[in-house]
């Protein structure tokens, strides 16, 4: 790894550590600068302003999250496991997200942009790694052969659902726990039940 | 049926008409008034405020949908086919909603309390429906007797979640055509999917 690239992931990890403790807000590039020991002026050459870096953290913590999935995808075991496990850690991935405070950050502008290019081209990522999960499943003869194309999609859109409707409860950072366990616990019963439905 | 009954379902059927046609920043209560030969004065006796009167309309469409799914529940066909047409039924309804405009009532102010209740209210009656569909099926033998009390929860937060998804592209009535039919394939393959997975 060259230097540029390893102070880079220095500082998105001191910006993870301050985001998560203290909000997006409240943290400023100073600190992150002194965290890091770099003077305010290299920061800024890194990442030209917070909602940069603010974005490159998010970016970063979905590639760490699809390259986890992708790693249990090369596991030895049954595509159904591969399913739950995936829905398992995107719910922590999720929760990682939600300390970072991804819900307060619509307090700077263009958040809405950042979020929607972000988050496109992740749920691209996401439903790939869905598909392969079910074309194993099906060729391996774990899943039904007879399952039609849209299958991954709607595993993906019922999680986001799920996700969608707990998060509009949501009022900040941590504070709503109950409904991060509640939603925990529908996840769960849901891809289950659906296991059930799609397997041979 | 009382006159004042009567009178009443006659405004809230030809608001619901004006609502859906215009939508409801477009539509006066003038408009309504003289639609069913009241005078201004008498139609505000009915309904203080249009925001009273959209909440009527809507409240109105709630309680034909539960007593028709009420109706479906009580023929005497399979739990499964049951579920299928709710969901079926729930789609034309939400479809109903759309084009009378609840998108576009953001812009008066005291909606989001308006609508909490309101959905709050119809949430409660939904979830009932759908247990009574699930135990049904799991008393005839349709359905896995194993099923948890928190499936009927599920079905609903999916079905729900589906929805919120789709809600969020959607810009005003009609107008998205496009996504209300994916939604409806992914509904329709959602169900079928979970349905096999609770069946005995």
């Amino acid at each position: 790894m060259d230097r540029t690239k390893e102070k880079e992931l220095a500082i998105l990890k001191a910006a993870t550590e301050r985001f998560a403790q203290y909000g997006f807000a409240k943290v400023t590039m100073d600190e992150i600068a002194s965290d890091v020991e770099l003077g305010k002026a290299s920061l800024y050459y890194y990442f030209p302003a917070k909602e940069d870096l603010f974005r490159a953290v998010i970016q970063h913590e979905q590639d760490e999250f699809v390259k986890a999935i992708g790693k249990i995808i090369n596991k030895d075991i049954s595509a159904s496991k591969k399913l739950l496990l995936y829905v398992e850690k995107r719910l922590e991935f999720f929760e990682e997200l939600l300390n970072l405070g991804t819900l307060n950050v619509h307090s700077f502008s263009n958040t809405k942009s950042i979020y929607n290019s972000l988050f496109e081209d992740f749920n691209s990522q996401e439903l790939k790694l869905i598909e392969n999960i079910i074309k194993e499943g099906k060729k391996n003869g774990e899943f039904k052969k007879s399952l039609v194309d849209d299958v991954p999609l709607v595993i993906l859109h019922a999680l986001q659902g799920l996700r969608f409707r707990v998060l509009r409860h949501l009022k900040g950072r941590g504070s709503d726990n109950k409904h991060v366990i509640q939603l925990k616990k529908e996840l769960s019963l849901f891809i289950k039940i659906f296991l059930e439905g799609i397997k041979a």
